[in-house]
């Protein structure tokens, strides 16, 4: 093994030189830490539905406190990491940065129950919306949608008071567990449903009003931001109102696109412009051609098939 | 930190009342213990796959023996727990039913034996299927189709039995770590093949036949479900006859759309409507425009760039 | 429980039956311990981003060599397991394959720093291309993007060293993490960006230049693989060259398909033959239909709806 052990020193050797070269970066929050904090607080929020054991009576109570002063504790020391990434904080003092980290956290904390409200009302219309819900513990339990959205009110709290990287570390994990991608800097109304999810992607700056209902696939997004760094803070993303459902596959683009109050945008449409109030957009029937099928080779057909199918 | 102990006082104390008033929801099956089922029951039905070690002779027969009774009594207290959330037990004795559960349990271990039969098939399929496979220990390790095949057979077979909340836990489970959303109402044939697979959406009243493969991005839906509960139960997804390939982007809609034995339907298509046996369905050669790149900025020509470019 | 008991013995007496009868697979490399290697390779590459406390230092130099030592302690015997898949090491003495394997890690641990080297111009890619981007360690820390790549990068140094099933094991495991498929087969250059990246499918045969950015749900592939194993290692997926941009839900397939140099792929696009450089390819603007909305039930106009509307 004496082979690897000189490998492995070279390799170390070479590589923290790499990271003195280019200078060390402040600490990071902990990822880690970050999750169970999600985790913790998803009992928090739904009593009882993560654990077994009867949630009422002094005990539980206790319980609960216990937890959520322990995800007090932790977020003060990870903002105060995540504060030396804010110019303002740079050069600050530590009793600073430990003083603004206490005081955003409890600002935080104190937002838990209207979170919780408003989570509530999204489980609402999931049970109302989704014939395949069987009850609101299965939804909690179960729909990545929740579970997204959950992320998604927390992070965006945090976000609000800018506290730096936790709240793009919190989506992002929630990114990961359902292949949902909503910006913390997204505002999203009460009664918000996505359903199955996969591949929603939801930006920095989109606005959406109540009782709006989205499917996988569906981006509101940019029209381009090839401008990078410099369309930083502006309005990139679509504004949507009340009432509006959009269908899987749809696109809705550019920040100055506003769909009105009750309209309806079809699958996979692909939406670049204001739509009224009451509309329904629609992409027009799509053509569909019909061919008899003969079972000849992958080979020998290639071109017609490339019109028709592909894999990988 | 007095100002932290304080809001989180406060904070739990408005939780656990909300809780109160809002009535307390009988205790569910605990998440944790059911993903721990699935992966002890992913060793049982691929014995020495998931571990190193002799898997012949008594001692692995012993330890498969005991791994398969824990998972047996797990289910039996989960189960228990879920059939609260069946009208027909809300009041009765736990007498009732623990014997129940206990019988439910019995009759699913019974099946495994065939579930694995089947998912046999499902990997000879991927094997033949799939030019990039190198064997079948790679396919049953780290192919997502086959987790999430495995996992939506096993869910299946307790939503036969009419058990509450825990197929959906176990599918949801699934769609999170693989992006395959698989319902475990659907009724799956032999040979199964989801190629990639993020993405797929396959609705709880779908039937498909045997030898059928499809691709990411797919999606058998129903056309609407503004009805919500009242749709309940009703066949709402399609059904799709034996040797069909659909390929990736593609959706099939609608609870009496019938796709014929032996069609391919290609990329992208939109079929809300039966297709006869045999044959091909696409959609017309997407007309595509090619301009010369000039690098004006993003800023100029949004009005342009909005037809064909954009992002988040 | 009796009936318990007797059922757990005739079903792990059926299955390990099943297995005798099917034959022994050779043992296999354990899932469990490449997924630790991949999270210490991750401390390794970024060091000090995934954990608090002083990056420089003897001591941490250490632990940094401890970690490095252990990963490839375990990558030796991983690399023995899986090298019994490989024709050439069936029938191979034990201490043959061993010494195989440990040449085998001894050269992928020396190509780390190369790898890091070229994550730190993926790294770049997205902080200059993306206005939300934070900072670096933002980046790092949440991007599935560049877990993805970061992922692909190490499992293609195995693949190019002939190891197999454990770079097909690693991918899948960022497929699973991130909703992004790129086979450890495809050759990508430096500054690569995939943004959001849900849905992403990059083929074993793709060949990718310099300064690509693709967006979620693009597929590089094959128009066919109906040929089965009969394709395996025929050049199936196209070839990107440098500075290419393909916007999210485009598809490119073919193994002869080339994308030339500065092409910019619009949203959606379905791309079957070959582009000359510096050329903007897109579906013409999709004509959409605008319907007034009226609020009759999904009973009545099913339809319609089935031209513009869908869902599960």
């Amino acid at each position: 093994m004496q082979q690897i052990i000189s490998e492995v020193e070279r390799v170390v050797a070479q590589i923290l030189g790499d990271v003195e070269t280019k200078g060390e970066m402040p600490k990071q929050p902990v990822k880690s830490v970050i999750l169970h904090t999600i985790e913790r607080l998803q009992h928090v929020l739904f009593p009882g539905v993560f654990e077994s054991g009867n949630i009422h009576g002094a005990s539980y109570k206790s319980r609960l406190s216990v937890m959520l002063e322990e995800v007090a504790n932790d977020l003060v020391a990870q903002i105060a990491l995540a504060l030396r990434y804010d110019a303002r904080y740079v050069n600050s003092r530590q009793e600073e940065v430990d003083s603004a980290a206490l005081d955003l956290t409890c600002k935080f904390i104190s937002k838990i129950p209207a979170v919780k409200e408003i989570l509530d009302t999204d489980i609402e219309s999931v049970y109302n919306g989704d014939p395949a819900a069987y009850c609101k513990a299965e939804i909690i339990i179960s729909y990545p949608g929740i579970y997204a959205v959950m992320v998604y009110r927390l992070a965006h709290e945090l976000y609000l008071l800018s506290v730096p990287l936790i709240p793009r570390i919190m989506s992002e994990h929630a990114h990961s567990v359902t292949g949902i991608d909503v910006h913390p800097g997204a505002a999203i109304g009460k009664y918000f449903f996505m359903d199955h999810g996969t591949g929603i992607v939801i930006g920095e700056t989109t606005v959406i009003g109540n009782h709006v209902k989205i499917y996988q696939g569906v981006t509101l997004g940019a029209l381009s931001t090839s401008g990078g760094q410099n369309l930083k803070g502006v309005k990139r993303h679509p504004t949507i109102n009340d009432n509006v459902t959009v269908y899987s596959g749809a696109s809705i683009l550019g920040g100055s696109t506003v769909i009105g109050e009750g309209v309806v945008v079809g699958g996979n449409a692909f939406v670049v412009k204001s739509v009224p109030e009451n509309t329904r957009v629609s992409v027009k029937n799509p053509e569909l051609q019909y061919k008899n099928n003969s079972n000849v080779s992958a080979y020998v057909e290639l071109d017609q098939m490339a019109f028709w199918a592909y894999d990988i």
